[in-house]
């Protein structure tokens, strides 16, 4: 067992983010749950992940002297709605839960997002516990405390923002993840690495192989930093209301869009990121602010991770845009965007025209980023 | 215009809540106005509210130059559910509501439940501000940061606590109250005397005629008065997991228990809260912490502003005992209540039984409280 913890410190309150290889499936896990007020509560997961791992799961938290209902939910982004939503709330309604007893989120990000929704809403807010299994959500959602679910207008347009008592991730849960759902997860690590810079290249650089193979050792390693940069950001900003934590927004408005385009469930997020990264880059390569030399650099990265980043194929771009141009403001006449300047020097650009966008697409259906 | 002003001052934030004469409908109530990031919103109110007081509202927030659109919602607690909680959702998004947009409140108890959650949850939180119009919701609901939506299983099981920006009670706004709602607000004020005892006694006592004929004057210092202890409480234990909080539920063991007989509907929650508030004082007496002298004082206070609180017909006692029994654990042998050792000395009583309980609801059956 590798061990790896940080602690998210916000104003009031800080919690810890635990990585590791074989903290749910080996005895001792209990050492790393917090204290709970209750020894009951439920375990919300999806039908997939049930299947792999609820029992260890229910026993990690049975050594603990945790007795846990589990909820099993249907699997994909198509049920983070209001019916499912409440058809949770009715069963922890059923299972009995008080003020004081938890929730725990065991699953990639949708799991997530409904189950923490949902246990900052019941009674006013039940503690928390993120297991995340996909690496999507041991890197980026299950950090952070933001939640919610999709109405049909728009994508998490519901949620709150409510810190979970403690993130467990247990990167052993990643042997059985499918390879586009670990794609998309590199997808984010990418992101991150495009926000720092320099250390965390480096180590991708070296260790992109063992990534690759998912040697656990070096996945907790790599998930080990990925948390450290984003609860760097959530502490300084938990609610997004300052500015910084919207650079961890980089590759996003365009990743939104398809998402948005291709109706959530035909392009993974993280694979949607990647997309949305490179064309980041387009735009700061077209607006001037990157230069020839770090575009390369940046496109280099995506193919030591076989990241398909060309552009989406049968997708009217001008629609593409027009959503994007929504993303913010419906009457935008210019867009916010997180930018780089290089890698490692992202920064939110204010004034992304429409015509910054189009010139930004040319190049890109031009192949320019096709690898 | 006469103005009362007190600051709620919670660990990390604080909000002026501001009681007065006049406020909404008088020139020069904007400076009473927090600043808000965005200059439009939405302002929530239902069908009688907003015949009587949304033009005077509005026209409040024009001269600060904020543009409010109306959303109106059917006036009823029964309206506090899903359904008009999504039908709110929707309609925030169609007025093109952004994340620095920010949602007011106008109306009593349901609207600012609703309208407060709908604002908590839409796109992770928008700033709120309460301008209450009931009796009950200047002097509680409007104060304290909860909020909520009933599910068919359960009152306010859904909801967050979440803080306004700032409370903006008009007590001008009293005066078009139906009668069984203005004592409705009384049951909740007489629960703050029975809290605090000696001044506040002391003040209902000598202005009771005042109160009962709705002086504007007087009941702006009523609400004051009121708001600065549940302030008090709330800034102590903003979540009420230290127990402090749970003082303010003195008399709501048997209103909650009464308002699920009846369905919500058939009774007021302040008139339940009054006979809730007799009920405790009979738990009380039978318990032994209560004498019979200071019981006497407790029901002379109801006999003064008219409360009755006689045990209410037709309702199986055993039904009510049940559901109270469930209110806190499910499968309790005994239950936590706010009893009194004296009129301004509330304390939380851990080990209600059901004798206890019956013996009390006994003499309450005998004519103990009915005047």
């Amino acid at each position: 067992m590798n061990i790896h913890k940080l602690s998210l410190q916000l104003a009031a309150e800080n919690y810890p983010i635990i990585i590791g290889t074989g903290l749910i499936g080996e005895a001792g896990g209990e050492v790393h749950l917090p204290h709970f007020r209750a020894k009951t509560g439920v375990l919300i997961t999806n039908e997939t992940v049930a299947g792999l791992y609820l029992e260890a799961a229910q026993e990690f938290f049975r050594r603990a002297e945790y007795d846990l209902q589990p909820i099993v939910i249907p699997d994909g982004e198509q049920y983070k709605n209001r019916e499912v939503l409440f058809s949770l709330y009715e069963q922890m309604f059923e299972a009995g839960l008080q003020r004081d007893s938890f929730v725990c989120a065991l699953g990639g990000g949708v799991v997530g997002d409904l189950a923490g929704f949902a246990a900052s809403t019941y009674m006013r807010g039940l503690d928390l516990v993120h297991l995340p299994t996909t690496l999507l959500a041991q890197v980026d959602s299950a950090i952070g405390g933001k939640n919610g679910i999709n109405l049909p207008v728009g994508k998490n347009l519901i949620g709150t923002f409510y810190q979970p008592r403690a993130v467990i991730s247990d990167v052993n849960l990643l042997a059985t993840l499918p390879d586009d759902e670990f794609f998309s997860g590199l997808g984010e690590v990418v992101k991150y690495a495009l926000i720092v810079g320099n250390d965390f290249v480096s180590f991708l650089e070296m260790n992109f192989r063992e990534i690759m193979e998912r040697v656990p050792k070096i996945l907790a390693n790599m998930v080990h930093y990925c948390c450290r940069i984003k609860a760097d950001f959530v502490a300084r900003d938990e609610k997004e209301q300052l500015g910084v934590r919207a650079i961890l927004n980089l590759g996003h408005t365009m990743a939104h869009a398809l998402e948005t385009v291709f109706a959530y469930q035909e392009m993974k997020h993280g694979l949607a990121v990647a997309k949305g990264l490179a064309f980041a880059a387009l735009v700061s390569l077209e607006a001037g602010t990157l230069s020839e030399n770090e575009f390369r650099q940046v496109m280099e990265l995506f193919r030591l991770f076989e990241l398909d980043v060309s552009p989406p194929p049968a997708v009217d771009d001008e629609q593409l845009l027009t959503v994007m141009m929504r993303d913010k403001k419906m009457t935008a006449e210019s867009l916010n965007m997180i930018l780089l300047r290089s890698i490692g020097q992202p920064f939110l650009y204010s004034k992304v025209s429409r015509e910054l966008l189009q010139a930004a697409f040319a190049k890109w259906r031009s192949g320019m980023a096709a690898g």
